[in-house]
């Protein structure tokens, strides 16, 4: 039966220090395991969805953490690949107030950037899967994962499998110019794109009129012009954004537009205090592809994805541990936070 | 001299994930020792009460360190038996955001649950007592407790003591139904009666007219047509209510209502960014129980009641440990939160 | 094909204070999950071998927080049933010096105590089933598991499956009177007798003539009529016993005896200085019983028990995180402890 | 070259709860080295400032480990003199909602103290200094410390270094009229004068017409008017304040303002969602001393001042880890504490 | 009755840093409360006996946790006397291997140390006693706490009370000729002395034939002339050593002498592998204490003593956490550290 | 003045569970900053020697904390070269008993192994240095740094400063074969050699007879003739050896030789029971050359370098923190680890 998720991504160790200290102030620093597919997977996992993750490994014990968190959660890590020096190792100082969060990539030369096609074993990654989701950030790594992303877009159309991608625009990375020209040629693939404001922009070039990326205050023309060009241009049938708007660190408004053959929805806008902000889109991308997965008509998508990602930022670290039941709740109104007991 | 506050109840020990955390990502939890009547004792005992707690617990060493930690307090436990298997466990989960709190019991077979009338020596029990507390958490454990609650009530009144009841529905440990028929009959026994704009929809059948508990907006003349009920019903001389607004789990709204003979006074409401407001509602029970026994008037008593529970939501852990001093500096109108130094 | 491993038992949520600071001076405790037959299919996992752990969990996120855990080995828990109120829960306080470990059972009452024949489905508890073991500990806790475990060796045999037991005698959870009993009653569906010392003595009423519990100090002779005691009466094939001599509780030496059909096998002796020696027992299990499902001769396989178990000793929690690579060291005789890098 | 700043002050060791404990549930206590000029030099030293700190400090661990985290910082610390019995020690405990932060001060008899104008070497203390600050705190603690700040400000302006004073009025210190009778006559040597809206009434006697303290509703003119006083009464040249109103201990208004010879400017107001206040005078002096230091033209001045200080609302402990790029970003306008990845 | 045993002397809190770490290297540290005559009250209170502690502290917060500390032990704190400034800081850094522990005193100006005779309700503080307890460091703080020791002293045996006292010589506190000429005159006072190798040679300046106190090597025979010098010279009934041979910080051989009336009993040695040292002696005054008031035979005594203070060394901080069950399993030979379960 | 310490190397950032904790274990993990020329740096800097530490580092905060360890330690930072993409990482998992530490390195395409010689500035490099210190983990990372080793090398001797290595054979880093190479050429540069039983075999390719390098069980003649090889080989006029006889990871015999122009003295034996064995070379190292630079005979020299790194073994994480007064107590034979107090 298709009916399997796939992620195909890297997958960091993700060092932070306690609570709100900076980098500076830490002795001791909380380590969990994440990258944007990764993510994506736990969320879904957290669904009760089939998935699968795909990547790349060193054979080490930092690696063997990292795997068996994912089949704690019942994700399928059969299909993984080792081999290669290192995981890439990612630093994050969470912000608040005025203070931004801070993140120091060290992701050079790791197993996952040099990953070969050959390294994996196309049907195996594919077996059973009725989705393949990969993000901006895979086709930013190295040629050899730009070329890992083209023929996975490959084989599973191949395959006839849903294909999503969240744009990801991580500056660090690459150039806007560079993600341009990778983007534009994978999108012919894409069934699904997800982004937020600074996405369509700076990766696939589409400028809205009005925009300020800093207050994240576009209007909602904005987005839907912005939605219609990518749809014209590159032939996608569905896109999604998310909204937010950056009070500070501390607060955030967080909403979703949902555009799916002509058609836009909106979630409802969330007032959030935030616990930890990272992860947020990647709980959307989950909680619109599970939507998606099970027929959600779009409104009810737009609004399942939008409310798991709400969720996602009062929770620590960069994973969703959301359950159905519990965006749900959120869906049909509380928000209350009251006790359950 | 009568001058002593009695709590009888359970004492659990709470198990919690440190931060916000929850219990997927917890190697370590906070340890701390809990229970809705032994929370009023604490909150009493910081405000200078001279207080007993009673209960029945294990012989073991995790019974002791609960025992230990009241005595640090001040707190009376001559009168607690000792017997039976276990002490209840409870996992808190705290919510933040849009993501509600999160409580698991585990209080099933405890000492406590199967306590036997006859394991207290009821002279001991009440010896210079001139205050019992009970709620309704511990006539939901069992039908040994709710005789325990029966004969505490007319042992009390037989010695001329005031009896206080919150109601505290818990509807993980009884049906309204259940709670309603059991609690109506503790009623007659009761002179002061504490809860929450749900306990007495659910607990005593009492509905206000335009409830929303949910978002917990009612009106005043809800709150006061209920209290009517109240004390036509059950002749019981004075009601109050703690009235919260929830924003989300991070941000409440926060007041309270005392009804005494015919006469209605409301709190200051106080908008509070929230700690952990895991026991609010006992810290207000204390303040309350507090200003009575002191013969406080009673918008003093409800203003006391109010700045100790809104004290309580800036507080990690169960237990509210402000003293008389800065519950009095809240009351006065500093709310500003500036440095003492 | 016939290669899983199967493991049948109850499944804790374990609190132990941190370093060896005693219950009294514990605010935060370390969390871990753990089990006789737990703690083996852990070791087995880590060690290469397909496993399954079947228990009965209550529906909640603590039982989650568990299952998770054992997927994160590659545990299969397909077969786990859910039901029932609550997990066991045990205190765990780690001695030194002459200041032994002291443990709290909180297990009366649990989701697995309670747990029904039926409530199993035996052809999925046995799928591909080539080992099934079990323990005292499981027959100990109440009539249910007793006629669980009875139904699990039928089961087992009538499908031509090894079955091994670990006598593991706990006084605070039975008498010796009906350790006897019961235990009696499922020898003869058992191939493989695992114990210790006092067990034998103590279960099956075989004593040897010159035993010293408390300093461990037995002859060898002693254990070697205590085996063919077993076998004798019991017809059971394959006795081992584990052999501590306790000069303290940081200081232990150990070593093993394995009897295999008139043939006698002593392990070497290890002096540990230890760093925790819970879950010793259940690591000398998994060591035997994966020599023995690899077909390892003899001596061979009592040495990699026993090294097996000796490594556990030198980590923290009840679980043996050691590989076979790491286990296959120390036997050829590298206990010397160097940094490899 | 007359490039260095040099704080002169006490060194405290600092202990406080984690997160939001209170001191009654804390068994340990995170450690860190604190004191206004302290908090200034190291805030200057993340600016990029040259710096030095003089104090007088125990010879023993504990205050080697202090010396050590400034020399990490690169503060000079070769003019520290070494004598006498202890180093103070501060007990802070964090606020919250409407809970104050607390503070205990065990500052009596210390090094510094006890410290006399002997026991500096004056040219090293200012060599190649261009700017000179102190607190009202030193010249609080003791009749040996106002001496060493007359010696202090007097051989500061025989080498015509720039001095500054941050009023600071600590009333668990000294009385409000020892205070104005020390502070006048030191007065005469600053340049700059720092305070909040306390600091001006109770230290300098001059009160603001319709001051409310406690909710820090003061109107510009009132400041204007008080800084009109301090010019004209003590001739200094330039005064900035600090403008906090405290909606409670979680969440604040935060602006300044700059008079700087017959001219005002004021900053933005920021609306900050509190991690730790405590040091955010500091923060401010550092900024503005770093902004006078570097030219910067008065409204500048006080905007990177005010964002320096803003900044230290969002970073636990007391010293403000903010770089210049971080406080410029601020200052630019983007509050939106967006994540830089 | 009399049967109160009583304690007076320092209240200290204590910092250390977690596990080895050394004061470098620690950014959080454990906080507990200690002082040799408190310890000693903590550890007679585990025992079961009435106990009383006296002292001088501040009216702070920091002062209220060691108190609820002392309360939640059962012990009496009722005539503390409150006042001054501030409680005594310790820091201490566990030693191991060949690196000693290191103690740095902060306990100059302390409530305690500026105790006056008169802050004492001396009725209060022997009500119901029949034993007092001081040590050598009391004597050794201030003018003020040597007048308080002899007014104590005299106040003790005017009631009939028994006396001990603990030499505890510190070299950090005082010179050993004012040692010598103070604790002198308090022997006349004193019923039983307590010391180990050092003490007697460096206070009271009696000195064995072959002594090195360094590695402890002292032979029977120097105690026993040691001890008859000071019941000699000073008419002291009884007289009790440890007597440690230190292999290094983490191993040492532990035993005790007890001298009553001309009769010498040894206690066992003890082969100690140590978790935390510090509290040995103060362990080995209760054991004897406790066995003294309950009428122990002298073998059973110095046995009961050595195996309390052998437990101490395997408990962290420096309070001897053992019941009389844990000591006298030890004195009856289990010293195998064998789990419990 | 001659009389700087110069060292030249990496500088990772370290992670390590807590406790003994296992990779698989560990949610949060220690935080430090380590490399062995970095830790010889951090040695000599607490036993009072000037010093500098050079190296290229990445410009992030990460690093940004590395550097401020070290200043904070009063080491000469101001020689290092700020370039490339990241840190070397390591992570190390502490052993106990038969369970030996582990290292997984994470150290490709670091700034440092990037480096190239025109990077450093040579004369700040050498400007006032009496002694330049490498190891062979330099010249194992890349083609550049076995370059920069030889430049290095070349430049120290052209200014006539002395020139020591530690061979430190890793091999994870690079074959034997390939370390002979590249060290055979470096020794011409080198006046003193230091190293451990592995070494001189691995690197230098100089067997000793009866060499058991897992034991340890050298005999002094073994170890004789290999430095007497080495000398003649090369012409090297010192060489040191470190001797360690692992019993288990737990306790080590520790000892050394030191071979100067023809005399061998060798140190005492240590016997430790081991808190953290990494770093002991490198705490021997600074020993020898604080021994070599301050013109300590021969026999003091070696028994101070033995009981520098004999202290380590006692001291959490990588840093030798020992001041001269510490290891001088050692040296005159206390070893008894009594408290000082």
């Amino acid at each position: 039966m298709k009916d399997t998720f796939v992620g195909l991504g890297d997958m960091l160790i993700s060092f932070s220090p306690p609570g709100y200290r900076r980098f500076l102030q830490a002795d001791t620093m909380d380590v969990s395991y994440t990258g944007a597919e990764a993510n994506v997977c736990f969320s879904l996992a957290m669904l009760g969805a089939k998935t699968r993750f795909v990547t790349r490994l060193p054979d080490n014990d930092i690696a063997r953490c990292a795997v068996n968190k994912m089949k704690g959660f019942g994700i399928d890590t059969s299909a993984i690949a080792y081999g290669g020096d290192r995981m890439g190792v990612i630093y994050t100082e969470k912000g608040a107030a005025q203070r931004p969060s801070k993140v120091i990539y060290d992701r050079g030369g790791t197993s996952f950037a040099r990953i070969k096609e050959t390294d994996l074993d196309w049907d195996a990654v594919f077996a059973d899967a009725a989705w393949f989701h990969f993000t901006g950030i895979t086709a930013a790594l190295s040629g050899n994962t730009r070329r890992l992303c083209l023929r996975a877009c490959r084989e599973a159309k191949a395959r006839n499998i849903t294909v999503s991608c969240d744009l990801n625009y991580r500056k660090k990375l690459w150039s806007e110019q560079t993600a341009r020209q990778v983007m534009s040629q994978l999108m012919q693939y894409v069934d699904v794109v997800i982004g937020n404001e600074e996405d369509a922009e700076r990766v696939l070039g589409i400028k809205a009129a009005n925009s300020d990326v800093i207050s994240g205050k576009l209007s909602n023309s904005d987005y839907e012009h912005t939605a219609g060009e990518i749809m014209g241009q590159f032939g996608v049938k569905k896109v999604a954004f998310t909204m937010r708007r950056s009070l500070s660190a501390s607060d955030n408004e967080w909403s979703a537009m949902f555009f799916d053959q002509g058609k836009v929805c909106y979630s409802r806008t969330y007032t959030i205090h935030i616990v930890n902000r990272v992860g947020g889109g990647d709980a959307f991308s989950a909680g619109l592809i599970y939507s998606l997965m099970n027929g959600f008509e779009q409104q009810k998508a737009v609004e399942f994805a939008a409310a798991a990602s709400c969720l996602k930022h009062s929770i620590e670290l960069d994973v969703n541990l959301s359950t159905v039941n519990e965006v749900m709740t959120l869906v049909n109104g509380d928000g209350s936070g009251r006790v359950q007991r």
